[in-house]
């Protein structure tokens, strides 16, 4: 089968790969009908993670069960399922307490740029859609397996609240299903940052209803104006970057929470500082798998369409291209379509 | 009048200082009843905090209001008051929301080891008791004013809930109330960690279900032995070191939450660390305000007895005793009877 292939930086290739195959009961194996391109990609890409050895790429994915190992009884051939990103048990002590990206057998997607993909744990992690949704809906259903459940899980761990006023740092695919996920959560004012005008349009479009264009300390203070002086009760950090959790951090008032959810690069937060500030801080993989009956249910349902992320659509063959475009900020996000 | 000040590390001296006197209109003035020693006053006498110049100490207080500022109607000459070490106007916008340490007037409490004690922002920091409570209850009052306000804003910041385990690192008097707090807010299984009898004897008193004597990474082996492996639901830090910092973070399974409320002294948190963990992390000054009406409330109906963490009870005159007794840890906490 062809599957995408990362061989060094800025070098990533559509090649012939070994077979997905069930390697034990407990997986499965499944005809890919979307996957995409993650920002996450890109530290690699970008040489900010090292590429030791060529190895697979991607970790989203939606498609049809086309095997299920013996242990498997929650899904079967022909099915339409949507997954995590970390695969989970779904029995274990902490995805019993609901942090399935915890889960004690977690193992994390990486091959899924690929024509078929294998997946452990697959009874805990595989939830099938009630029949075979509509090709229109595959992209918001391919979110849902990691931006959306992202996006939601970072208004979570900000503690978002009806009626609060919520600040989403970074405008890339996860920090515009934040600014869903806000909304959803019935955020009153929900402050986007971003300078680049097509993602400031989608930001209000999903439900943001100020734009910060400043950013670092300037970003701060605009925040500050916009907020009674104090700062917003909630900030979503969807960046990953020393710079972004600062900003993050300092936008938010006394009391309030951030929640962080970009893999952070490089990033220390000293502790009496965060002690004077009186903020929450959460963040972390975001336990998708808790979300997935009831993101994918407002997604077939119309209530949000995160699949508005995708601006950009291309052939699996077009891989290099996917990413190419996503490093130069030409895309948000691409979806590959095998 | 006569007050301690401190002039150098290991030098506390009971001194003739300026009378307390209004000096806003905003201001009050109380006759101490009692006062204590508190754990974070050791950081300047034990010279981990600078003493440029000579300065007062001392931030908890209760006492008789013995004159009112012309704008504070809210208690009157005679009455017996309680404030917080934060004094605050609880008409803020942080005030309002719960947050009265981050008071955007704040002025914390600097010169209460004395005879008399000026009270900024009289009218929004004192809360009068109804009547003059008996002398048996003011040790209790007083811890109400910090130590006992600061573990049950630990438990808060922990989201110590009904059932759950909760952990308490330090054995001082923040940790002790720590466990007091973690009781009545329903765990049903709180670990405190100590290595010294007294203490744990006091801990279990207030509600200890086990003692952790371990510490380190092998204390963190034993909560994890007692969780199940994943770790506990809560963690109160009530330390402010980066070992203890350590040792709640990982004592804590994912998903679950750190309070932490010692002063962090050279503490630094790794992003990458914290993502991972999925802990949540929240600490700070404690709200006192906010807690007063209540925790006056459970003292003199007789449900918590948190002045039992006074084991040492001096004249006034002998302050500099008091420090050198908590110092060489011969005392919990010192408390001073003008």
């Amino acid at each position: 089968m062809r599957g995408a292939v990362i061989h060094a930086p800025g070098d990533v290739r559509l090649e012939t790969v070994d077979d997905a195959r069930i390697l034990k009961p407990t997986d499965a194996v499944i005809r890919t009908a979307v996957t995409c391109v993650c920002g996450s990609d890109l530290w690699p890409y970008r040489g900010a993670e090292p590429t030791d050895a060529p190895h697979p790429m991607g970790h989203e994915y939606v498609g049809f069960v086309e095997e299920a190992g013996s242990e498997v009884t929650s899904v079967k051939p022909g099915q339409f399922v949507v997954g995590s990103f970390a695969t989970s048990d779904d029995t274990c002590a902490n995805c019993r307490n609901g942090f399935q990206s915890s889960c004690l057998n977690v193992e994390f997607m990486s091959t899924c740029q690929a024509e078929y993909v294998r997946i452990p744990n697959a009874q805990g992690t595989l939830v099938a859609t009630d029949g075979v949704p509509g090709e229109e809906l595959w992209p918001s259903l391919l979110a849902v397996s990691d931006v959306m459940g992202t996006g939601w899980w970072a208004a979570e761990a900000a503690e978002v609240e009806p009626g609060s006023t919520a600040v989403v740092v970074g405008d890339g695919a996860v920090g515009l299903c934040g600014v869903i996920a806000a909304k959803e959560f019935g955020a009153e004012r929900i402050i986007a940052m971003s300078r680049h005008e097509p993602r400031q349009k989608l930001a209000r479009e999903f439900g943001a209803t100020d734009i910060v264009t400043e950013r670092g300390e300037e970003g701060v203070a605009r925040i500050k104006e916009l907020t009674g002086g104090i700062g917003a009760d909630s900030v979503l950090e969807c960046v990953g970057t020393a710079q972004a959790m600062r900003q993050a951090l300092h936008s938010t008032r006394p009391g309030g929470s951030v929640g962080f959810v970009g893999v952070p690069h490089e990033v220390a937060v000293d502790g009496q500082e965060l002690f004077f500030s009186h903020v929450g801080l959460r963040g972390g993989p975001a336990p998708v798998r808790r979300y997935l009956p009831d993101l994918i249910d407002r997604v077939m349902t119309g209530r949000i369409d995160p699949g508005k992320v995708f601006d950009l659509t291309l052939p699996l063959e077009q891989v290099a291209e996917g990413y190419r475009a996503m490093d130069e900020r030409r895309a948000v996000k691409t979806l590959l379509k095998p």
